[in-house]
């Protein structure tokens, strides 16, 4: 049943949809790239959420985390039955792509945390599709898709996550055998965080330190069984288990593995990029290096699209909560103002809703960047790598920082009824602040970013060409104009970016005067070029935002045109008044600029103030999805609560036991 | 035990603690305040935990949520009893308070989250204490102590939380029966929230509206039994039951309630305040609102030295752990560091050891300085009293957001081993996210203390004398000359935040000009009032940790002295660096002078870099109260993960009967 079917919708939200200036379903066609792809998606979200098989009579969180677990599973086998029924009907995969966002907005609906062969689609059969030999392939491949194995992916260990050359699992060829023998020589060696391996899978991607004839060739990546396919015990030689509760990804069943000298078969190195040869040789193949980057690319494009999802979802539920609730009386007499009408409230959504935006563009353009550079690959020219690695660096770390920070926002602005997580802007929370550190952590991350834009500097100073996202370096050596038209606020950025980056050149070149090596210097820098890759990371959102918006807005309607335009005037107002030590500093802003800056992006929120339901309806997420007591199509907010809270097990007998075992002894002084 | 005991510890731990240049115990009597309190809050520890009653064999977070309520109401008991008994030989409460510190730090190591009997000594009891007439008292208060009955505080509804006059509830007299007839008129007029109510108490303090002869007298207070005293049974024309989970809280027993027609004695009334005669006159006692302010001050007292402990527990692991754990290797042929070592995390961590300072000296100055304005009321002087409240509004609303911030700041810094729930930041963060929210809004009370911000500078305009906290609105008339001592960047802050305050005034005056009434220009200026008083509340912390620093310090060796002028400059240049927009429209502050703060910033980071383990040790937390894998005493990390993980139920059989029941057949097409 799609939302738009219920009956029963609160009034004040019929009155926001009423008055909306533009037509809801055309943004939606805009948001998802045209009407066919909104038809196609709601094809497939009705195939998998029509039947009802995503909903749970008794909610998750009401179960222990093992039969939390145990429905995961249930939960998880439904949905794989459809999804394999479907795919022979039609090629989504191909249509879609693995990790497309109908299958999240899908799994979303089954999971208020996420399935437990989550890792199974999203890291064992990608992984095995690039790193393995066309051979390998044709015997992992369809066994994987056809789900006759279930894998994860074990790289991170107790004592290592970051430093991938410091892992310590080993894997030594034995060329008598001809076999690895894996072995986890510590504790801290212990594969740990692999989703799935705590009680799911049958195998793993494993990641080893690979030793040939006494010598070590770095890490690599094996396919090792983990457990019988018949009885599912854990085969001999290996120790692995459940790493416990998380604070969020609960029914991720994520686990721990280690080895004790356990063999696995030759053929088991995944040998796209290197080889092992039977006497034990060991055989680089030239290409390594380049294409294994191509999947971490990937997966951060993907996350920042996912960023935008999440971010939707939450601010959804916080603007059709801030719709219904009403609260307080400024004026004597005069009814309680929906939360909606308060500035502050706007203040802390609407720029989510931007920034919803900015995500989905700028996933969509690294995409086409990526896929740019790939070819430049397949030519031989590897020239575009380096900026294409160090603007998914910094766009993976700030977009989910960002987007965590305003999923807390949202849920801040649901008061105490965000906290219930039948709002479920906590599980958003919990689920979506992980991927700030996994798939590498925030602060790491932008220190990649700025050992390019250091070394893009020194290309300037020496009169050189600079790659196209970093040509702006050669444009502000000085204080930047002030303008305060679109174009100049992102020169200003720019212009930000540029100072900054200057500032750590000059830290750095202070401190090896001081005698200090490069390494040292560049320690003592840290806390300024991270500051510096934000910087630079902003400037990037900002254009990169601005040019979509006007480039896919230029075919709507007029009103929609005007909408779109707001939002992304909004992101660039919002960024400057954060940002006002940074425009003083880099640019010729003054006093009263300033003042016109906060007056300006006061009035814009209270431009898109009437529109703002309509804007998060365009998102076009069914309640299965949104899960939310707070944010349904509807907006039976306290209706829902109430229903919500009636499930609770404890609600299910007058008196709970604990009354008469500890409560009644202790008040009679037993 | 205490943790000095423990026989094994990692090495790294024993060569920070080695290295210290300070006696670490000194430190811990200064923050205790004096020897005396360190010995008789550790006799109090022990008394209650070397029992190891508080200890669980399976971890709270491996049940469901009823069993995890059974259990906290066992451990409730348990606790009770012991406290009980305790209060027969030492008088505990006269000694240390009803909410002091130590009682938070037992009841931290019973429970990861909280007692579903929080709310009966935390609100019930201290309302009875606050506003029944003396007779009342003598009733009740000493069937609560004794717990022979168990309660809560119902105040907020479904529909209604900040605006209290909006409350739904009636409690209509009836003079025939001279009853009070309590009624829910709608759904969203149901209580919710009130901890404890869920399945727990058996009277609730209960806010409603008074209404007498049909005329209505406001919210007023009553005692309501909800529960029959022998079989626990809800009471006739009562619905009540639990709310469902919430982000933390988890085992506080939230609750709802609502009454159909439910009638009370006229007794019942909480009658210190206002009276309701026989005959259904209402008598209002004079000093009605002034006291129930105390109450309310003395929370957030509470809640400010609250947040001061939360944040010292989480960055006692954070730092902990920093110094156990090794990771990368910025030069080859070297050892990984220490995670410590890296400037990053020195800059995420350190501003939390200063702000766990800076609060609870603040809480301390709170304390002293809402004393003064209750001795003031007693001579009848109220004219304090809206700058004490002014006071706590925004430091409730800053302490508990900068400290929930800093959490997580700490539990990102601990990466991936963070975001396990036995690292115990999780819950940390879930439990502080809450007072940022409860007990007054953030943006609310920084409404109301800019409410009185706007008010003192008209004073000051007209050339009236203004009071103490705020005189310094009357010295900041123009751009202060930049002065880079502790004092100068003191006055620094005092003069943005009256930039600031001057900015609205303006600002409120331009919307006047432009036809709105007061109130319509208030809400359009409502942004720049919150950060207003958000820069106000910077300054007065700023200047109340300087200046108590400098004051407990002064009887300190040399050594304490040093970290604790350290820390408190470490607060000073961490909140220029973090605004030097404000610096740069408020101050003369130059560009070099910004480049010269950014170094001094990050020299003393690496001052305080020696003393990071002792200054955490200095808080004196136990492992019990800790809870925490990564922040245990000895730093045995790793071990203590692998020990917690091997608790989970999931892990005490080999195969589950999922795979039977759902995997096996979806693997072989069944």
């Amino acid at each position: 049943m799609s939302n738009k079917e219920t009956t029963e919708i609160n009034a004040d939200l019929l009155k926001e949809r009423r008055n909306c200036s533009f037509d809801v379903e055309e943004l939606t066609n805009v948001i998802d790239g045209g009407k066919v792809q909104t038809d196609k998606r709601r094809e497939i979200e009705n195939l998998f959420l029509n039947s009802g098989l995503s909903y749970d009579d008794v909610p998750e969180e009401y179960l222990s985390p093992k039969d939390r677990y145990e429905n995961a599973v249930r939960k998880s086998a439904i949905l794989s039955k459809i999804a394999m029924d479907m795919l022979e009907k039609v090629t989504v995969l191909e249509e879609f792509g693995i990790q497309s966002p109908v299958l999240r907005r899908i799994a979303d609906a089954f999971f208020r945390e996420v399935s437990p062969f989550l890792l199974h689609l999203g890291m064992f059969v990608p992984t095995i599709i690039g790193q393995c030999t066309v051979e390998q392939k044709a015997y992992w491949l369809p066994r994987a898709l056809r789900m006759e194995i279930i894998g994860t992916y074990a790289q991170t260990e107790l004592g290592h996550g970051t430093f991938i050359r410091g892992l310590e699992t080993t894997a030594t060829y034995d060329e008598n055998t001809e076999e690895f023998v894996l072995h986890s020589p510590t504790l801290s060696s212990y594969k740990w965080w692999a989703g799935g391996m705590g009680k799911t899978v049958n195998h793993s991607i494993v990641v080893a330190q690979l030793y040939t004839k006494g010598e070590c060739h770095g890490p690599h990546t094996f396919i090792v069984q983990i457990r019988d396919l018949d009885s599912h015990m854990p085969l001999k030689g290996l120790k692995v288990g459940d790493i416990g509760p998380r604070l969020g990804f609960q029914t991720a069943d994520n686990g721990f593995l280690g080895f004790d000298n356990y063999r696995i078969p030759r053929e088991n190195l995944m040998m796209k990029n290197a080889e092992v040869l039977k006497d034990g040789t060991y055989v680089k193949i030239a290409r390594h290096g380049k294409l294994t980057y191509g999947t971490m690319v990937f997966v951060r494009v993907m996350l920042v699209s996912e960023m935008a999802f999440n971010l939707a979802k939450a601010v959804t539920i916080a603007v059709r909560y801030s719709a219904v609730r009403r609260q307080s009386q400024p004026k004597p007499n005069e009814p309680e103002p929906q939360v909606l009408e308060y500035l502050t409230q706007q203040h802390k959504l609407f720029i989510s809703i931007s920034t919803a935006h900015a995500f989905q563009l700028t996933s969509a353009w690294l995409w086409t960047t990526f896929t740019a550079v790939l070819a430049d690959m397949r030519d031989g020219n590897t020239d575009t790598l380096p900026e294409l690695h160090a603007l998914s660096s910094c766009l993976k770390a700030i977009c989910t920082s960002d987007c965590s920070a305003f999923i807390e926002q949202c849920r801040f602005a649901c008061g105490g009824h965000g906290y219930m997580i039948s709002s479920n802007l906590p599980s958003l929370y919990g689920f979506t602040t992980a991927t700030r550190t996994y798939e590498g952590d925030y602060t790491v991350l932008l220190l990649q970013t700025a050992r390019f834009l250091v070394k893009m500097w020194e290309q300037v100073e020496q009169g050189n060409a600079v790659t196209p996202t970093l040509e702006y370096l050669t444009r502000h050596q000085n204080k930047e104009i002030w303008d305060e038209s679109p174009e100049g606020i992102i020169r200003a950025f720019e212009s930000v970016s540029a100072g900054k980056v200057k500032g750590c050149v000059a830290s750095l070149r202070k401190h090896m005067k001081d005698g200090l090596d490069y390494e040292d210097a560049w320690q003592l820098t840290t806390v300024q070029l991270v500051a510096a890759a934000e910087a630079h990371c902003r400037a990037i959102l900002s254009r990169v935002y601005w040019t979509e918006t006007v480039r896919v807005s230029a075919g709507s309607s007029s009103e929609v045109r005007a909408v779109l335009h707001q939002l992304a005037a909004l992101y660039l107002l919002y960024w400057a008044t954060e940002r006002t030590g940074d425009l003083l500093r880099f640019t010729t802003i003054s006093e009263s600029d300033l003042v016109n800056l906060q007056e300006r992006y006061e009035e814009l929120l209270r431009k898109i103030r009437p529109n703002a339901v309509g804007l998060v309806d365009a998102f076009d997420l069914r309640d299965e999805t949104l899960r939310s007591t707070l944010g349904s199509y509807d907006g039976r907010v306290y209706e829902r609560l109430m229903e919500e809270a009636l499930k609770s097990p404890l609600n299910q007998e007058p008196v709970n036991q604990s009354f008469h075992k500890y409560i009644k002894p202790l008040m009679n002084k037993l």
